[in-house]
Parts: C-alpha cells; sequence; structure tokens
C-alpha cells in the first residue's frame, strides 16, 4: 500500500478525531453496555475464527517468504486454541469490576462544598505494537472496558490478521447503538509515515502505549508530542544478602534467570554479599551452568569460580551490568555491602523488577525502601511483575516511569479522575 | 552575568547530577527530618527578614529603572507581612500529614506473595517560575515535604531576592545532618540557554512544573525531553440552566466573574438556558455592568440585551469563546439545550473549572458526568479551584492534563508509588 504523505496526514488525522468524538460517548456509556460489548466480542471471536485464521495465513504465508525468525512466526500465528484463549480473556475482562465512577476520595469542606475525586476514562489511547496479533484484542477489550476510545497501529508482519481482527470489533460495537462506532479504530497502513503523523495529533490523542523492543519503544518516545508510557527495558536485578537462606537464594536465581529468559522481568544480574559468596557462588553457579547460563563476572566472582567443572565465565565489563540480554547469561558481581548492594541495584537497573534474598528482616526493609523501582521484591522472584500475576485480571503494558503509573498497568491505570464539587450557591470571598 | 554556552551547560548539569544524588536520601529521610527542616526553615525566614529586604529592594530598583508594570512589580515585592505569611505558610505545610509510605493498596495473592502499594517521592523535581518569591519557599517547602529533591528557576526580576531566598534554604538544610545540602537548589543565573539546558537533562530530573503566563508555560512544555505537568490557561465555563434559581445564578457568575479576574478560575464564558434568558439575562447583565464587566454577546443574547442601559456589548465572534481575557470581560451565549450547553463547555472550555447552576439534579448529574474538566461544579463558583480551598493545605499548581495529577496538586500528586512484594520463596510457574 502506497499513498501521498499528504493523504496519508489526513487519513490519519480523520481517524483521531472520530476517536476524540467517540471517546465523549464512551465516557458516559454505562457499565452494562460496555460489559455487552466484550461478551459479545468475545462470542464474535469463536464464531469467526475460519476467517480469522484464513487472514492469519496469508501473514504466515508472507513472513515465511520474507524469511522472517521462527520466534517471531511463532508469536504471529493464530491457532484455534489462542483464538480460544483470546475470546476467554475478553471474556475474564468482562466480568472485572468497572473501573469507572469509583469515588477516590471525598471531603466536605468547612464551608460546605462536597468534593469528590471519581475516576473517568483518560480519553483516547494509542496503542503501537508489533506482530502479536493478541495485543489489538487485549488493547481493544482493556479500552472498551475502561470508557477509552482506542486506536491501534499494529506491526507490518500481522497486517491481515489485525485488519481482520478490527473489523470484526466494529462489527460488534456497531451492533450496539449505545456505543460510537468509532471505540475501536486501526490504522489501515503499516506506512512509518502514518506512524509519525499520529503520534504528533496531541490535540485528539491523550496517551500512547508503546509495547515491543526498545528501539520501537524509543522512536515512539523521541517522536511523540503526546505523553507515552513505557518501559524501555527491564534490567532486573536479584540481591542475595549475608543473611539469605541458600536453598531458597538458589532455587530464586535460577526461576528469576531461567525461567523465561526472553522477557523483561527476568534477571540479568546477580549480586551477592562477600560474606557468603564463597560457598554459596560456586554451587548456585554449577546449577545454572546445568540450565545452560553463562556467567559474566567481576574478579571476586572469577577467583571463587575458577575451578568450577562446567561452568562458562568470562569477564564482566562496567557495561555488562548495564545490558538486558534477554539470554542465558547473567552477570554477576560480589558486593561487600547491602549499602553496595542497593546502590548497584540503583545505578545498573532500569526501575523496572529488583529483588532481595535474605531473612533479615531489617536488611529487607533498608532493601525495599531504598531501592528506586516499580516493584522491589523480598524472597521472591522478579517474573511476578505481570497484570496477572499482581491480580489486575489485565495487562495494557508495564512502566518503568514516575508519572501517573508505574509498574504493571491494568484498567485502573488506563483512568485519570476528575474532581465533582457539590455547592449550595458557595462563593468565594 | 554572562557565561559561554559550555559553562551553562555544565553548571546546569552539575546542579541536576546533585539533585539526583540528593533525591535519595531524600526519599529515606524520617518524617521528622523532613519536618524539623520546615519549622527551622519558617524561623529563618522571621528571623534573616531584614537580609531579604534588603536584597528585594534591589530587585525593586531594577525593576522601577526597567519601568516593570505596577502589578508586576506588586507581585515582586516583599514586605515584613509578607515574609510572615511564607514563614507561615512552611509551618502549615510542616504540620501537614506524611504524604510518603502511605499504603494505598494491599493485596494477598492466592499463592501468598503480599503486594503493597506504597506512596514515594517521584526524585528530582524542577519547578519555572516567574516574578513571584513566594513560589521558591512554596515549592521549596511541599518538595522538602515530600521528599523530593527540587531545582528552582525564577524570573530575572526576582533574582537577587530568589538568590538570598535560596541562601537561606540551604543554611536551613545545613543545620540538620540527616538531609542532604542539595536538597533544594536554585538555578544561579537567568539566562534563558541555562533553561533550554535544564529542560533537556531527562536522565536527572523526574518532572517539570510550570508555573506563570502561556508563553512560558509552552516553551517549557514545547522544549522539554521531560515530563512537563501544566495547565496553558483557564478558560472557566459558568452555564445557566433552565432549572437554575435565578438569585443564586446571578451570584454565582458575579463571583466567578468579578471576584478576581485575573486568574486562572475565573470564568470566560457564560452559557445560558434560552428558556430563561428573556427573565434572566438583562437583569444579570446590569449587574455585571455596574462591576465593570464588558459582554461580547451572541446575536439571540444581543436582542435581549441591546436595550439594557449601562451595558457594554460587542458581538462575540467564535474565537471570542476561545479565549481567556483575564479581565472584566465576559463572553456569552444562549444555548438552546443542556445538551448544547456541555458541548460547548467541552469545546471552547479549557479542562480546567466549569460550573452549572440547576435545581434539577438529572440534568446537574448530565452535565458532571459529561464535562471533560479537572472539577466540574454544581451550585458553585468555579474561584474554589485551588489546593487550600481543596483542603490540600498548600499547592505547587494547577493541572489539566489527564495524566498522573489533574486539577489542583498539593503533597499526594508530588509522589509516584512503588509495588513492595513480600514473598516466601515464591518462584514463577
Amino acid at each position: 500500500m502506497t499513498a501521498s504523505p499528504e493523504s496519508l496526514a489526513t487519513l490519519v488525522q480523520a481517524i483521531a478525531v472520530k476517536a476524540r468524538a467517540a471517546s465523549s460517548g464512551l465516557a458516559i456509556a454505562d457499565t452494562q453496555t460496555r460489559n455487552q460489548a466484550l461478551l459479545n466480542l468475545s462470542e464474535a471471536l469463536e464464531a469467526r475464527s475460519s476467517e480469522l485464521l484464513s487472514e492469519n495465513q496469508k501473514d504466515l504465508n508472507a513472513g515465511e517468504k520474507a524469511k522472517l525468525p521462527t520466534p517471531l512466526l511463532d508469536r504471529l500465528q493464530l491457532t484455534p486454541k489462542r483464538i480460544q484463549a483470546m475470546a476467554e480473556g475478553v471474556r475474564q475482562v468482562a466480568h472485572l469490576p468497572d473501573p469507572l465512577g469509583e469515588i477516590l476520595e471525598t471531603s466536605t469542606q468547612p464551608n460546605g462544598l462536597t468534593i469528590k475525586k471519581v475516576r473517568v476514562p483518560i480519553g483516547v489511547i494509542g496503542i503501537i505494537y508489533e506482530a502479536r496479533p493478541n495485543v489489538t484484542i487485549d488493547c481493544a477489550a482493556l479500552c472498551l472496558k475502561s470508557g477509552n476510545a482506542a486506536i491501534l497501529r499494529g506491526g507490518r508482519e500481522a497486517y491481515h490478521t489485525n485488519t481482520a481482527l478490527a473489523l470484526l470489533i466494529r462489527d460488534t460495537i456497531r451492533g450496539l447503538d449505545r456505543l460510537p462506532d468509532d471505540a475501536v479504530q486501526l490504522i489501515p497502513t503499516t506506512d512509518r509515515a502514518a506512524l509519525n503523523c499520529l503520534l504528533k495529533l496531541n490535540a485528539f490523542i491523550d496517551c500512547i502505549i508503546p509495547r515491543g523492543g526498545e528501539a520501537l519503544i524509543r522512536f515512539v518516545a523521541e517522536t511523540a508530542t503526546i505523553p507515552v508510557i513505557k518501559h524501555y527495558k527491564g534490567v532486573c536485578n536479584l540481591y542475595i544478602d549475608k543473611a539469605a537462606d541458600f536453598a531458597q537464594a538458589e532455587r530464586l536465581a535460577v526461576n528469576a534467570k531461567c525461567q523465561r529468559p526472553g522477557v523483561c522481568n527476568a534477571i540479568e544480574n546477580l549480586f551477592i554479599h562477600h560474606a557468603v559468596s564463597a560457598p554459596l557462588l560456586p554451587r548456585l553457579a554449577t546449577v545454572l551452568a546445568s540450565k545452560g547460563i553463562a556467567l559474566r563476572v567481576d574478579a571476586a566472582a572469577e577467583k571463587l569460580l575458577s575451578g568450577c567443572k562446567g561452568v562458562s565465565l568470562s569477564p564482566a565489563t562496567e557495561q555488562d551490568y548495564f545490558e538486558e540480554y534477554l539470554d542465558l547469561i547473567l552477570a554477576v558481581k560480589v558486593v561487600p555491602s547491602l549499602e553496595a548492594a542497593i546502590e548497584a541495584v540503583n545505578t545498573y537497573g532500569s526501575g523496572h523488577s529488583d529483588a532481595i534474598v535474605t531473612t533479615d528482616a531489617d536488611a529487607a526493609q533498608q532493601f525495599l525502601r531504598a531501592v528506586d523501582s516499580a516493584t522491589v521484591y523480598w524472597n521472591a522472584s522478579t517474573r511476578f511483575t505481570d497484570g496477572f500475576e499482581f491480580g489486575f485480571g489485565a495487562e495494557i503494558g508495564i512502566s518503568t516511569d514516575k508519572l501517573h503509573a508505574r509498574g504493571p498497568m491494568g484498567l485502573r491505570e488506563l483512568c485519570t479522575y476528575k474532581y465533582l464539587i457539590y455547592g449550595q450557591g458557595q462563593m468565594r470571598t
């Protein structure tokens, strides 16, 4: 598909204008209508799965021809089971409590004014993502439930699949006369110039959430004139304190590194207190090696590990501790104290997820207080940073920003608030 | 003061680096230490008032020489009474509840993980403002109380006064060995190039709050790579419904327009339902005229008002309804329905403060629900949009943004949260 820059800009702006108009209707749509839309969407996904599979096959064929990497083709693929899971996810969102209208705070002032702080939708949300077609459905469902108009811009690889999904969503919404047709719209081109236009439409779009690799997110954050909520990367850290339970430390390090190394909440750095490094580190390195993990180590760790059979070692550079490997690699550093561990976590980490393993409650409290990250764990794996695991029922992303939302983002994080003030004729004096 | 662009950039970056380092110490400073700093600051303001007055006199002399407008000179001036009020304000902030450490939400997951969402400081806040020296003290106090490091950049007109205030703040903090010296820093130059540098230091500064005229705020928002929380302007609206109490409508319109026309929460537009415009509008226009208000009116209002003695009328253009007059001018439009009023408010308003006057609870609820503004009033003056009036004890600004903070911003709005997760060795499966 090709189009002139002018016609692309016109096209994208028209979508944004329609989304802004739709957001007014969505904001006042009642709970039941929004939930019904989700239940209908869930049914439509199941009823029209063969149509979705055949459109998905076009993307898979193109992807194979373009020799896309196997993991990407896997993420792109729909199967009857995956469609079923998408439908089930949408049904679950329908059954979550309505975030809208909840009174967050209320007060009555001495002059008799009653002030209520009430949760309302943000307005228009733009979601920029890559090849996973289920993001189309997840984001549409979360935005509908939270009363936001959504503009979706998926990756080129999933073009046919996303187009079919967007059509299905639109048909579902059109069936409910109390919801605006333009509640969920897909940008109908994967031209990069259309994305550039979209990211400048701050007059119509309230918030952009990019999902994908660091390069995409950085491009979005640097191009957008619209506020962006994001995390660039997950450089997560595990610190084994001198008062750690050895068996627990070993299990948690293995889980946080190996259970799914390619995701943002897996650890990239292990810091260990020098007082326990001699008895614990060789044993831990051997277990990690048996899982295929290669270690990048500082001089102190190298000294302890150089004799360990089967352990893959290389010296760590300072830069290595800043790296998000998303791979079977772990950087290791022996630290002289809890304070040094906290400083290392705050220096090298990306503010995503960090953990301390210790039986010392004071040390744990000091770590929990001083580590400046979205999620800080005591005696648990960093792999739990996830909207589902946090009990949010669904997740639209994870934020390492400090403004608006931090950590896993569910329905509440797609909302803002407004103040409603009830008077009896009060005037300012 | 002149400096090369390179040395300015070095200077500003050094301040930001020191602020970032100070923010770690502030985040773990206990409540008592932060409150003691404020009490000491309050005392120091009183004890050193003659020094402050003499530095302020330098700015006043320069301002008179530069023929600054009288209202600006008035805002710039310190008096013993104003210093006393600043000291009292700081003491009040000291006595407010500590926003930090409050547990906002808590849950225990089926796997036994306990998740606590806890309020923590944002980190480093930059405040960009104009000539009012009390902003220096207010912002320093609010940031210290909320555990944030502050970088202050005041206007050229108040250079000597702000420098003296910053020195006083620094002396106060230095007296408390548990607080970092660099908790509050003033940019020691009013060179615009230094502001440009500051606004790009997103690696060290978490948030910028600009206070002042629309031109300054727009410059900050467009230049910064750091998130900015702001309102550009306050185009506030009052809608008089067909079920309004006439006497109340009249009192509220006069208060919202005339009590202090130059501030952001004064109204600029009056919308009135056509069913009550004939009996009410002439009477209201006469009262407004007696207060010196000139009206810009649509054709329907002109027809009703053209015979009114002493009323200053001119036809309103479409653009007039978008205007923030901050002056003795009010734009008036007769609307055919509640729905038309809501649309007018959402179209022309700036999302700041809007009010409906009505005795009809259903109409009020519809207005409160559908108006997409930070604060929406039923039967009260828009002039109450203010942190003090909302019971926040203090205010660092007002936001018409929808992300992070909306409406008046106090101590809580200077905070973010983090999740603390307490486990017993839980691993992700």
